[in-house]
C-alpha cells in the first residue's frame, strides 16, 4: 500500500548508494577523519557561506538535539522551547536524560513568538525565585516546526535578536531544512539562516539519506571537545564516512535542494487535493487534513497516513508527509482516492 | 597506503550494499517496525537457538554498551568490568554520563578471571561500609576482548556462576563477536554464547556492516520499555531498515560468520609474519606485534598500523586489524614489507 | 523588622534544642543508626498507623523530592505533577538533574484533578507515539500545596484510585505536611494519609526543626537499597542522630499536631485581616492578601512578606506565612499596621 | 561503651549549642541570606587570608563533593583522584551520578604523588586515543588522606605546580581539615591552603558541628550561578542560619583549630597506646593500628573501634579517631584495655 505516514518510508537517493557503492573499497581512516567527511565538511561551508563553521555528522536527530543541547549548556541550565517542540514531546526525555530541563513557552501553529519570548525571560530575571529554577541557557526551534510552519527571516531575526539581548545561543532543528528552505513560503536562504544561528542541524535522515544530521556551528563556535561529547552520548560513527558519502553528495550540484524541491511540489498537490479541509496551512512537506473518523476509515484501506491528533468535535487532524522520493504517481492515486 | 588500522577501514560488505539497493524504494515503517529488521530478527534468533529471544538492532557499540547497561542498572548500581574493558577505558565516559560506574577489576590479556571477579564480589559484600559504595549490578567482558583474546567455553562457564552466585546478569560486548566465534581458538559456538548471557551484542560495524549492532536478549528477557529508552538514548534509527536489511544480509547463508572466516584466515597470516614478536597470542583478527622504533618508523612508510602502547624498554606494541575486506594481496603486500 | 515571609524564619522549637542538648554528648552511630532515629521512628510508625512503615531522614525538601523520585522511577520514567508543583518550578531542575523529566498537568489554587489525571493518563496511553515520550511512571502532589490548599479525603482518593487504574505510586510531599493537617478544612488524619499513598514525607524543616524531613514508605515498600541511593544523592547526614533527636521530639507528646495547630490559629487571624482581599482561600499557614502596589509599599517598611506574582492589572499576590513560631503579639502588630 | 569509632560520634561542640539557643529565635532570610552566614563568611576570609573568597556553606561531605566537582567540570570531564580518595570508592557513586567519571591514580599512603600525577597526565596527553576517553578536568585531593595522612607544603605546591601546567583546578576535601592543620605534622597554614588551591572546604560535620561544610573559592572564583547548582543538588538549606550559626562559632577566637588541637592530643595519647603496632604513621586524628583477630575480639567488648582491612596474614587493619569531644579519661580508659 501506497504511504503517505513520513518522510522516512524510502532508503536513500540513489545518488547516495551510487556514492557508496563506488566509495565501498576505499580505506579510509574511522570516525570522521576521512577524506568524505572534509569533502562534505567543504561543500557545507560554502553551501552556507560560514567558511569558518565547526562541521559535525551525528547520526539522528534526537542524537543530535540532546549532544547539542547538553554540549552546549551549563549544569544548571535549561533550553527553552515551544510547548510542541520536538525536544519537549517527542525524544523520550532525551535532554531530560542529560540532566536539563526543556522549558517551555506557547507556540502557535507550531512556532514560538519572540514576544512571547522575551516576555518570558523578562518574567523569569525579574522573578525574585530565579536563583532557585532551571536558568534558561539556550533557544530551541525547528525549521520547519513540527507543524510544518516555517519562520520568516523578520520572525527568525526577531527571536535572535531576543537571544542576543539575553544572551542566549539559539539552537535550530533542521531535521527538515531542506523541505523548509525549498518552500515557496520560505524567505530565508541557507547563508541567511546560519548568520542568524548559533548552531543548527542540516537534516540528512529525512532528506534522501539513509541516516545522519550535519551540525553546524557557523561561526567557528563550536563547544570545546566537541568530538568526546559526541563519543560520550553514543554519537559517534565509527565509520563516519557513511555519513561523509551521504552529505558530499546531498551537497554536490546542488542535490539537497533540488530533491526538497521535488518533495515540496508533491506537498503543493496533496495540499490541493485536501485543499478545504486543512488543520494549517503549511507552506512545506507536512499537510495536516482534517477527516472525520469515517473518511479516515474509509481511506486507510488505500494509503496510509498518520493521525496527529483528534479534535474536540471527533474529527481527526491526519499527517500526510511527502519526500524525496515520493512520485507523481503516488500523488495521483491519493488523488483518486480521495476524490473518486 | 593500504592501512591495517582497524576493522573499519572500508564501507560494507557487497551483498550488503546490493541488498540496500534492492530494497531500496520499498516503501516500510520507521523506528525498526520493518519487515526487513523483522525477517533480521527471526533470523538472528535461529542462527543463536533462542526462538524467545528479543531482539533490538542499535547503530554502534559505545551507544549500545551506554544503553544496554543504564536499562539493566538500578540507578544506585556500577557495571564490573576488567580493567582494559571498553566501556572502562575508551568510550569518554558514555557509562558514566548514564549515572553508573565502571568497577574495574584486574585484567589478563584483556580478560577478566572468574576467581578474582569472585573475590571483588565477596569482598565488597564483606566490607562493613558496602552501603556507601557503589553497588555492583552487572557484569561486563568483551568477546574477542580489546587484546582480540577469547574467553573459553570454561571461562564463560567459571564466570557465568559466579554471576548466578551473585545474581547480577551477564553482558557480552560482541562488537567483534563474529571474528572470535570463528577463530579455531574459540570452542563456544553462538547458540552456547547465547545460552550463557543474559544480554550480548553481535557486531555489524566491524564485521561487514556500514553500522549497526544487534542486541539480543537471549530469554526473551528485555528490560521493560527498552524501546523508549533506546530512543531516550539518541540510540533509535529512524530508517531502522537501514540495520534490519544489512542484519537480513550477515544472517543469510551464514555470511556473517564466513567472511569473519576470512578475517581470521588473513590474520594468522599476519601473524605468522610477525611470529617472533607477538605481544600476545591473539586467536582473532587483531594482531599486537612488538616493534623497535625504528622498526615502525621504516615500516610507516609502507603500511598503516596502530600504535597501542609504548613497553618501558621503549619498544612500541602496536596493532594489525584484519576484516572482511583484507585481502590476500594486501597481506602479501605487507609480508613484503617486512621481511624484504 | 517582624517577618511574615516564610515558615523557616525562626531555628528550632525550643523543645528540640532541648533535647539537642540533652543528648548533645551521648555517643552514638553515624548515618541514622543511632537510637534517637530508632526512637524517631517507632513513634513515627505509630503516629501514621503504619507498624510496617519504612522510615528514613533526609535534609530538605527539593533532597527528598528528587532522592525519592529518583528512587522510584526507571529511567524511561518522569513523575506527574500539577503545573505549579513546587519539583516543576523551584527545585532549580533537581528532578532533571536526575535524568527524569516532569510531566506538568493543570493546576486549580495549586491542586490537580483526578479527572484531569485520568484524561492525560489515558491519552498518553492512547497516543500512537507513546513508546517515543516519556512514558508517566509515578505521580507527585504536595499537601498542602504550594498555594496553601489542600486536597480533601474525597479528592485524594479519587486521585489514588486513577493512580492504582495506572498502576502508578502516589508520592505526596507534606513538607508544610502538619498545617495542613491541623487545619480544620482538613478531613484527613495522618493514618488516612499514609493508608493512600505509597511514599510521603513529614516536613520538619518548616514545621518547628531545624532541617530534616521523615520520607516514609508506609507499606514496607522502600525501595531496594534506598539507603545507598540516598548516600548518593548527597542526602545522608554523618551524624543522623540530628535528625532523630529532632522528629522524636516532634513526635513526643504529640508536639508536631500541637505547633502546627498554633500556626493555623496565627494563620486564620492573618485571612481576617486581609478578609476583603484574598487570592485563594487557603485553609492553612500560608495566606495571600492581593495589596495594591501602593499598599504594599507602604506596609513593606513595617513588615515583611513577599512577593508572588503580579496579577495583570498590576496589583500584587503577596505572601504572608505563619508558623510554629509565629506570636499573637506578631499578628497584633500586623493587624495594626494593616488598618490603622 | 566507649566509642573511638569515628569522630562524629557526638553532637556539637557546646558553644555551638549555646549560640543556636541564643539566636533561636530572631528571624532571619532563608537559603544563606542570613546575618549569620555573613558573619561567619567574613571571618572564613579572615581565617584564610582571603578577602575576595567567594564562601558557601553546604551540610555533607559526599554532598559537597559531588556538588563542587560537578559544578567545576564540563560535561566531558573527569575528576583525577587517588585510588583511596573518598570519592572514588565510599561516596556510592555520588559523581558519577553527576555524570562524571573519577580517574584513579595510585596512592600512597592515601596520597597522590605530583610526579604520578604528571606521568598520568602527560601519558593522557601523548595517547593517540585521547579524544576518545575522558578528559582529566580537575585534580582531588583529601587533607587529611582518608589514612589520616598529609600533604607537606613541598608536597602540595608539587601538585598544584602539575595542576598549573595542565590547566587544571585543584580541589581540597577538608572534611578533617582542622584535624590536619592542627597537626605537629603540618607545616602549612590554612592561608597557605587557601592560596595553593582553587577550591577546599573547611569541614564542620567532624570538628564540632552538628553538620556543615565551608565551601572556599580563595580567589572570589565561584562557578557562576553556584548557588542555583546547590539548589539543584539538594544541598540548600531553608535554614541556611544553622550553617551560619555554626561556622560563625567556629571561626570565633579561633575555636576550631583549638578544638582541631585537643583532637590531635588525644591522637597523640592514642598512637602511643598502639606504638608497636601502627599500619601507617598517621600525623593526625585517626589513627590505624594492627591487631590479631583475638586482640580485636578482645577489646572490642570494651571499646569500640572500626575495622578498616585485612590484611593478608589475618591480621586487621582498625582505626581508632579521636575528636574535639575525646576526653582524657576515655583514653585514660583506652589505655587499660589494652595495656591491663
Amino acid at each position: 500500500m501506497i504511504s503517505f505516514t513520513c518522510d522516512y518510508s524510502e532508503g536513500a537517493h540513489p545518488l547516495i548508494l551510487e556514492a557508496l557503492a563506488r566509495t565501498n573499497m576505499i580505506q579510509a581512516p574511522g570516525y570522521g577523519e576521512d577524506p568524505f567527511c572534509e569533502s562534505a565538511k567543504a561543500k557545507i561551508r560554502e553551501a552556507c557561506g560560514t567558511p569558518d563553521a565547526d562541521v559535525f555528522f551525528l547520526v539522528g536527530g534526537t542524537q543530535t538535539n540532546s549532544t547539542v543541547i547538553a554540549a552546549m549548556l551549563r549544569g544548571y541550565e535549561g533550553v527553552v522551547a515551544a510547548q510542541t517542540g520536538h525536544i519537549a514531546v517527542h525524544e523520550a526525555g532525551a535532554v531530560e536524560f542529560s540532566g536539563h530541563k526543556v522549558l517551555t513557552i506557547p507556540q502557535h501553529e507550531g512556532k514560538m513568538h519572540a514576544d512571547e519570548l522575551a516576555a518570558y525571560l523578562e518574567a523569569f530575571h525579574a522573578d525574585g525565585s530565579a536563583d532557585h529554577m532551571v536558568q534558561p541557557g539556550m533557544v530551541y526551534i525547528s525549521f520547519p516546526t513540527e507543524y510544518g510552519t516555517l519562520y520568516s527571516k523578520a520572525e527568525l531575526e526577531a527571536i535572535k535578536a531576543v537571544c542576543l539581548r539575553f544572551g542566549l545561543p539559539l539552537f535550530v532543528d533542521g531535521a527538515r531544512l531542506g523541505y523548509g528552505l525549498a518552500s515557496p513560503g520560505c524567505d530565508l536562504t541557507l547563508p541567511e539562516l546560519a548568520a542568524l544561528c548559533d548552531v543548527f542541524y542540516i537534516g540528512g535522515t529525512k532528506v534522501g539519506a539513509l541516516c545522519g544530521e550535519a551540525v553546524v556551528f557557523p561561526h567557528g563556535n563550536a563547544p570545546a571537545h566537541f568530538f568526546t561529547t559526541v563519543k560520550q552520548h553514543g554519537a559517534l560513527l565509527a565509520k563516519g564516512r557513511l555519513l561523509g558519502v551521504q552529505f558530499d553528495t546531498l551537497f554536490t550540484d546542488g542535490l539537497y535542494l533540488e530533491i526538497s524541491r521535488h518533495a515540496i511540489e508533491m506537498a503543493k498537490r496533496v495540499k490541493a487535493i485536501f485543499r478545504d479541509r486543512l488543520y494549517i496551512d503549511s507552506p512545506s512537506n507536512q499537510q495536516f487534513p482534517i477527516l472525520t473518523p469515517a473518511e479516515a476509515e474509509a481511506l486507510r484501506g488505500k494509503v496510509q497516513f498518520e493521525v496527529w491528533e483528534t479534535l474536540p468535535d471527533g474529527r481527526l487532524v491526519t499527517r500526510f508527509a511527502t519526500s524525496w522520493a515520493t512520485t507523481p504517481e503516488q500523488v495521483d492515486y491519493l488523488e483518486s482516492m480521495v476524490k473518486p
